[in-house]
């Protein structure tokens, strides 16, 4: 058995309670949208090679740059149809080879998935796995990293599953030291627009993230960066064995092509989810400090958050607080019944999600706060969810 | 170089004059959307795992057995983000093993992209291809496929590059009375909505579609339906080498408990596109007559232009007509000045597409008529662009 499936706590016995009434949505993704974002969404139907199309495309290429700090223009934003996972096998399918090394920093059930997924094609796993609700000691990691030539490093900027932020910059530093020729492959699925990327001052090669996260977007779009050292071998590499949807062999230059104001055809975009991207970038990019002030604003609704849960309510957070390694963009939180909770602050109006590693499901629960949810301060969804979950505790 | 890119025919020169007023959109993908399929799109966002959501891609999946007219319930309905191509990969990853040898019906572009995946998954390759135009005769099918044991057969319902149409039920029977044990594999992208598909009576082993053609909704959605026997060998493939966004050992769980009203977890679904395929499902079967309903009146559109341009204008259709290997959905036409039809007909509101079958792209144009654009009567679409076409021509 793959995956999670999960008990039938909202179906059924709370459905007619739940569609009276607006809920406010603070899953750790997909998130509430802005007002704008969502009417970009049922925009009408535009042909995918037309110009408007493709000077929305064009845009949202430009902007993924600026999204994940990447100025070297040889290395290419990648925008396709599918969900943040599509990104594990863009990497597999391109920058592996069978019987390669791979060095995988575990902190959570996200980065055990980009594992499970980059064996699929053929690498050789070495898998340091973090204390629960902590990260891999730098030491142990660079320690590893002398051992052997990986050929990539894997870290998950944010486990979604923990809330468990990584020091992708240290990571860097000690990859950069060791072993600069391995790649550095980061899951920044919960990540991008609520935490610090510097795609080419880290010397990431590649990054990975989903619309329905902290960039505010509907789901159903794979939006990654390839710095240009992977996009070469990937160009280069003799056998993709398997690999179509995923070949950026063939989407490299039909994306080189879009981003050139030029109409461009291998798989059809999904073209009002990419203007309701586009419209989130805008939005990430005008915000006050721009990317940094949108970084910044997500760390303070988390401190305030996370501050008034384990100082007012004596809550215990699942990833170590306070300290560096916890995430801003969710909160993962030991409660005494996250079943009863999550029920209570339902019928208060608020969704929130259940545990997800599976050592401790069914003794946390997650509360998202990115995107509107964090920044929107007129919307005041987290203070107000902290209140309601003060009445509940 | 893969894929293609076009020239720079709607750009700059046509983009003031291109954002003012209503465009109708006539390529053969994606289609203008019904009005309610439009605002579903726009809903507000709902968690993955949650009893709205799950209800609503419960509906989903059920549908989508209608769709094809599978009834068998151990056959499975797949539904997740990615653009139709993704469905060749579900194929090949899923159902090839490296040597096996598959027998491809070639009537264009996308025959060939479905064989170009296969290749990469290690199938052998043997192909019929086409006249221009026309289908693979019958019996130089049925002699190929006497010759040597095929693991898959792999017929393109409609061709969107030419708008051959074949016949699957044929293709089925002398598949079953020559190779039953191969797998009959349908790209019924530009078919499904609009093409009679029968998956059970057929006995279809895998058949793709697209959510943004006939369905009537917006792109960004594989949809796929594969047989008991094709599910079983997937299941108990051994080496998925390469695969996981696409695997169905993954998926299976999570898409059988989502039938079954339950929230599951392996890849965040594209929520607001799953409404509005919901919206847009549930628009196919309330048609008068239901699905064939749905099929018949595409044919009587698809008939109407077709004949009056054969007719009146004396133009040529790149698929032999009169004759049944013409599709529905969309129509093929040599015309004098491709480039110059398509900026006319854009300057008097309709957007058409050019040519993709590599030998004859700059001979021709394409224009699509499926979903509202040859169901809704008052729209008036065909015939309002037919007297276009005819005042440019």
């Amino acid at each position: 058995m793959y995956g999670r499936i999960f008990p039938n706590l909202f179906t059924r016995r709370t459905y007619h309670k739940m569609t009276t009434g607006k809920q406010i949505l603070l899953v750790p993704g997909p998130v509430t949208l802005s007002p704008q974002v969502q009417t970009a969404l049922s925009q009408d139907a535009l042909s995918h090679t037309g110009a408007e199309f493709v000077s929305i495309f064009q845009n949202v290429l430009k902007n993924t740059r600026k999204l994940f700090k990447s100025y070297d223009m040889k290395a290419q934003p990648i925008v396709i149809a599918g969900s943040g996972t599509l990104g594990f096998d863009i990497a597999g399918s391109n920058l592996i080879k069978p019987k390669d090394k791979v060095l995988v920093l575990s902190t959570g059930f996200f980065s055990d998935s980009f594992a499970d997924c980059l064996q699929g094609y053929g690498a050789e796993v070495t898998k340091l796995t973090a204390p629960l609700g902590d990260v891999v000691p730098l030491q142990d990691f660079e320690d590893e990293l002398k051992k052997g030539h990986y050929t990539a490093v894997v870290a998950t900027h944010v486990d979604t599953s923990t809330g468990v932020l990584n020091d992708i910059e240290s990571i860097s530093e000690v990859v950069q030291r060791i072993s600069p020729e391995s790649f550095l492959f980061v899951d920044s699925v919960c990540a991008i627009g609520c935490e610090t990327m510097e795609f080419d001052k880290w010397k990431v090669d590649y990054c990975l993230t989903a619309s329905q996260k902290a960039i505010g977007a509907p789901p159903g779009l794979s939006i990654s960066m390839i710095s240009e050292r992977a996009l070469q071998f990937a160009l280069g590499k003799r056998n993709n064995s398997g690999v179509f949807f995923t070949s950026l062999k063939r989407w490299s230059p039909i994306l080189k092509a879009y981003e050139g104001n030029l109409g461009a055809y291998f798989a059809t975009p999904p073209t009002q989810l990419i203007n309701s991207l586009d419209v989130a970038l805008k939005q990430i990019l005008e915000t006050e400090g721009g990317i940094d002030g949108r970084v910044l604003k997500h760390k303070e609704t988390s401190d305030w958050f996370k501050d008034r849960l384990c100082k007012e309510l004596n809550l215990k957070l699942v990833s170590k607080y306070p300290s560096n390694v916890s995430a801003h963009g969710l909160t993962s939180i030991y409660v005494p019944n996250p079943k009863e909770t999550i029920l209570s602050l339902k019928e208060r109006g608020f969704i929130i999600a259940g545990g997800l590693h599976k050592e401790i499901a069914s003794q946390y629960i997650r509360i998202g706060h990115m995107g509107v949810s964090a920044c929107d301060d007129e919307l005041n969804h987290i203070p107000k969810c902290f209140k309601a979950l003060k009445d509940v505790l």
